[in-house]
Order: C-alpha cells, then sequence, then structure tokens
C-alpha cells in the first residue's frame, strides 16, 4: 500500500472499531490500567481488565483481542498471562505483547521470552532497548546509545529478522516507529515528544494496536495504522496544551474524533522501501 | 417525596456531607481506584482505599461507610470485603455493593452472590446484566438485548422483586436510572453519553451512593440524590468539555460545586408511581 | 542559607534533574502509582514502579532514588520495600518514606517503625498525625486537634527530636511544611488548600522529594526546596483551575515549567531560627 491507501485504510479501520466496539482484554500493569482503558473507551472500543487464573478461561472466551503488559510485573500475572493467552491463542485472537522494562531485570526479560515462546503473540511493541532484549544477541547489543544512526540500523536488522523467523510483527517505537513482519516494514513519522513527559504513553501505544488488530486482519497494517493514528492525536494534543497533564486530557479527546480531513492530510505512515 | 422535595433534599444531603466529611472506605479495583477517590474528595468526602487482611477489622472500626466493587477481582481481595463486611453489618454502617462484571464470568457472579449472601449489603448498583445476574431465574434473561422495553420492563420487575425479597435498595443505572427499595421506586433522568466513553464511571456513581448513603438514612432517598447529582454534574461537565479527557476533568469540576440553583432547576430525580 | 539562597538553590536541584533524569524507583500505593509517575515525569525524572521481590535486587541496582510509600500496603508489599530498601541502603542512595495512614492501623504503624529500624532512610514525610504516629510517645499526643498552635509546637518538637536521634529528615506538611534534620529546621510557606480535593497529593510531595534528594546531597535543603516546587506549583495551577480535575492537570503543567522568575518572587521557603 501507498502512504494514501494507508491513511484511507486507517479511517476504515477506526469506522469498524466504532461500528464493533470490540472487547479488549488487558493484562496489565497498575500503573496504566486506568489510562489505558481510557485509550480504549476514546479510540471506540471496550476495555476489560481482568487477572483473576480462577477467569482467565471463561473471559478469554468472549473478548476479541489479547494485550499483554509486563510493568509492574509478578510470577502471578505471568501466570494469568499463559492462561489467557493459551485460550486466546486457540481461540486465534489477535495477541498483543507490551515487554515493559524487558532488559533491565532478568524477571522481565525471561518473562517476555516465556511468553513469546508459549503464546502464539500477534504483534510485540517496545522500544529499542525493549526490543533488543528479547532476541538472540540482544544482549550484545549496548543499550546507551540506542539513538545512533548504528544502533538504529541494528535494531531494525534484528528487529526484522526475528519478526520473520518468529512469524510475528514487531514494532520498534521512538522518534519515528518502525513496523515490520519480516518481510514488508512501514515507517511512521507521527508523534511528539510530550509523550514521554506522561506516564503510560507506550503502554497507549500498544492498547491502540490491539484496538485496531481486534478488527483488522493484517497485523502489519492494523498496527502501523494505529501509531498512526496515536501519534497524530498526540500531535494534535500538543496544539493545544500547556504541558503535560493537559496533553494527557487533550489526548484522549483528539483519539476520540480527529476528523477524517485531518488524518487525510497528516497521518505519515510510509512504506519502507 | 415530590420531584421538588427530592431536589431539596439532594442539597440539604450534599450540605451535610461536606460538614461532616465521612470517611469512605473502598475496597475497589484497580482500575477505578484513583477515579473514584477522587470523586469521593469532589463531593466532598473523605477516601480510604484498603484491603489487607491485617487491617480490615482494625479499619472497618472508624469508617462511616463500605464501599465494595469486584472490578479485577481475585480469592484474596473477595476474602477483603467479607472480612470488612462482617464488622461494617457488625456496627450498622451502610455496605454499598457494585457487581462489576457479575454474569460475564463465574467468578464475579459467584462473588456477588456470595457478597450479597453473607453480607448486610444496603444498596447493589449495577447495570441491567450485572444486577439481572444476581436475581434467581436472572441467568433465564437475555443479557443482550438490555435496552427494548420489554426488557426494561423485565429488569425493572425483577429488581424490584429482589429489594422486596432481600430488603435491600436495588439501583439498576442506564440511559435512565431505576432505584427501588421493593416498595417505592425512583427514576432518575439525569445523566450524559459521555460517561460511557470515560472508564470507571459506573465505579464512580457506586461511590457517589456511598457518599451520601454516610449522612442520609433513608437508602432510597440517599441513592437517588446520588445519582441524580452525580449525573447532572456529567450535564454540567459536557457542555464545557471536547471529548471524554476534558469531560473527565470538568466531572471532577462539577461534582466540587453545582450551584444550588443549578440542582433546583436541572435535577430530575422522580418518584415513580 | 537565607530564603532567596533557597529559592536559588531550588532552581538549581530542577536544572540538575532535568540534566541527570534520575530513575526514582517507588514502591507505591496502587492508587497514586499513575499519578506519582507523572509527577516524576512533569519534575524531569524518571519513575520506575516496581515491585516483584525477584527483581527488586536487580532494580535496586540501578537506579538514584527509592521511593517508599504504605498505602493499601499488604505484608508482600512491606516485604519489597525491605528488599529494595537493603540494597539501596548498601549503595548509599537516598530512601524517602511515605507513612500513609499510620496510626490508623495496627498494620500501617508497625509497617512504619519496621521500614525505619531496618531501613536506612533519609527523609520522612507525612502529616502531622502519621508523624505523630512514629516517634516514642506519639500515642500519647492527641490526633484529634492536630491543628491546634499547642499541638503544632509539639508535632514540630516530637519530629525535631526524632530526626535528631535517628539522623533523618523529618517533613511534617500541611497549611505551613516543617521540615528539620534535628538541628536546622525550615518552613514552607508555599501551597494551596485544594491539594485537599486531589487524592494523592501528599505521595506526590514525596515523590518530588525524592526527584530533589536524588540529585541534591543535603536532605534538609532538598526535601524544603521540593516541597516549596511543589506548593508554588499547587500556587499556580490554582489560578487556572476551577476545580480539583481542572487543578490536578494544571498542577502537572506547572510542575513541569514554572519560570525561573516565578520562582524567584514567589518561593516561601524560610530558615527557622
Amino acid at each position: 500500500m501507498t502512504e494514501k491507501e494507508l491513511s484511507k485504510k486507517t479511517i476504515e479501520i477506526l469506522l469498524e472499531i466504532r461500528k464493533h466496539q470490540p472487547l479488549v482484554h488487558h493484562i496489565t500493569n497498575f500503573v496504566v490500567m486506568n489510562s489505558t482503558a481510557n485509550v480504549t473507551l476514546a479510540i471506540g472500543a471496550s476495555p476489560i481488565m481482568a487477572h483473576a487464573h480462577e477467569e482467565m478461561e471463561a473471559m478469554s472466551a468472549f473478548t476479541s483481542v489479547l494485550n499483554l503488559n509486563i510493568g509492574t510485573l509478578t510470577p502471578y500475572w505471568l501466570d494469568s498471562m499463559i492462561l489467557a493467552g493459551k485460550v486466546a491463542g486457540e481461540r486465534g485472537i489477535p495477541i498483543i505483547l507490551d515487554p515493559v522494562g524487558s532488559g533491565a531485570t532478568p524477571l522481565r526479560t525471561e518473562a517476555a521470552r516465556r511468553i513469546l515462546s508459549e503464546i502464539p503473540i500477534t504483534v510485540v511493541r517496545g522500544n529499542a532497548s525493549e526490543v533488543m532484549s528479547l532476541f538472540a544477541g540482544g544482549e550484545k547489543i549496548k543499550i546507551r546509545g540506542v539513538d545512533s544512526m548504528e544502533s538504529v540500523e541494528a535494531v531494525r536488522h534484528g528487529a526484522t529478522v526475528m519478526a520473520a523467523e518468529l512469524r510475528k510483527v514487531v514494532a520498534v517505537t521512538g522518534e519515528i516507529d518502525f513496523v515490520t513482519n519480516g518481510h514488508s516494514s512501514i515507517e511512521i513519522h507521527n508523534g511528539h515528544p510530550m509523550f514521554r513527559r506522561v506516564t503510560g504513553t507506550g503502554c497507549g501505544a500498544s492498547t491502540a494496536i490491539s484496538c485496531f488488530c481486534a478488527v483488522e486482519p493484517d497485523p502489519l497494517v492494523a498496527t502501523a495504522a494505529a501509531l498512526g493514528y496515536y501519534g497524530l492525536a498526540g500531535e494534535e494534543a500538543a496544539k493545544v496544551s500547556n504541558g503535560p497533564g493537559s496533553f494527557q486530557v487533550a489526548l484522549y479527546d483528539a483519539l476520540y474524533d480527529l476528523s477524517q480531513k485531518t488524518m487525510m492530510e497528516k497521518l505519515r505512515i510510509r512504506p519502507v522501501r
């Protein structure tokens, strides 16, 4: 698809979300439970937050997508993710993994790798160091300095190899987002620096991906469209805000109703040639 | 009481809350802990969030009302509710139950029913499908289609029978809220569609009920007044907001200081004849 | 230092925070995880929320400061604090304790005292009754009536004795904040009544102290500067808000960028003679 076609596709996916209001099951961290539920609602889907082992099977039987996030992780919550992921996998619904803090501590790194090996994850979204921690040899790439051009190339190469080998979509977010399924790749140039001054905005990006994957069967397109929409909402929010507090409020407002005109003009979702 | 008397009563209850600043003990879900604490403070009461088994007895000894909410439930938290509920019941303070997700999974349905059977609940507030899941035969009423007129009548009938049999107040919230003690019933016509696009606003309604029940001895009147006030605050918030983010902010502002004039003119708390 | 020197020092510390973006490890309560992470980011530091026993040692190895908060406490979380605190203590990084609810239940009081005895706490911040519950004889001072002048003197005396004996900084916040290391004391006259109508603003003050202690070696100065900055941000926020919802949003905005001019003119951080 061309950049223009991807803008149109983004609008189509949003209309589908608002028509079907898919149920997005989150097993996520304590910091962002409220904010990601609000991102889900602003986009037009319906959030369910649940983690009790006793209801993972029942809950996973009627949801449209599963969003896993390993912030504030404990072993109990990891087991919740495995339980829900097995059912989601059997049902064939998309599963999104946000490996928060993978690479920072062994608990997180091992948890992310265990989830990837036991659950049929559809999309992984993280920052460069989180994504790098997931692939073989990732330990050897220095985490500091990931913004250098050399490292950006290394991360993209690693992400592409991992995506191809594991048959997943891998999204590396940062100043420019990079999404790949191992064969085709897309860059997203939407976004704003203020995202970094509000907690949970990365987790919110993963939630946006989950909402888009709930109705769009191609996870590469769904992921790129979600990141474009989310980034553009941030750009529009920044225009009417005075700092991180008002930015977050305006972000929810923008996610709720960016106009199709704004999207056609300002989305920057670009296939990598 | 007439509609006008109920408006006056709402104002009186609010003045009492602000005078005594009652302590509202919440055992609630992770998604809404922050937002319901802020609803409590905006209304003029004082929130306490605590769930450790070791302090349930001590904490319940000096609070004015107990708010139970089964979102993000696990067995540990259910036991916290039972422990706190026993002490609250012995002390005779009001106990409000929000059966979030009852009917959706067996864990939730059985938890809500266990709480109702072991704890002297004063008020239950839920949406139609949650309330329907609580009463005998509730399983047989289809959950889908609860907005049809036929179902609305069935739910109201069920709620009235349950309220009379169990000697509780039952509140079914939706486009029009319905509150009953089994003998008298009240409709609340305040509210706004934007409530549905912000997470935890149903839980916030239960918190408002808790604040009102802390100072008003008649739980039917307290519940109706709380839902009227909360719904009207939403109407006023919607006037000055651009989407779900600014709506939530404006909701806290409105809960903090709706004028008596606005309340007398716009509250729609109507006895059902 | 004089009041004017303390204003200048506050600006210097802020510039240091924004230069180094120190990692602030929070083990805190469910109500404020999101809001204190946002306070951290608005001030210019980086929050990490983690509590799993399995990663307390690894996480504590690369953080700049540890923030402990006993709201919504359970024994598991207390053990997390002890585990992280031991490593933080060995590394010599500052540790801030917010004894939320100490004095209200034995669980909280005993937890706060255990933390103080087992972990080398740098700063304790609480309201008068929380701080009073921590020192020997604290039980005998009436908790009600802490705003009377007599009690204010008693609390300040107790805080000063405790600070000197335990070699810690003790901060008692209220209408006028009081910070002491047992030898020198500082009053902070910044602040606003609206702080009391938003949940977690006391926890946010402790987070501000943690951010300031991460880069300023003198914890008395760091604590006083943090409380002055946080209080002044509240004053500025109150000017542009209509109630508790918009106040909280404006508070984040103000924490993000109070001008140096505003700080030099309006900070009220006064050495006690």
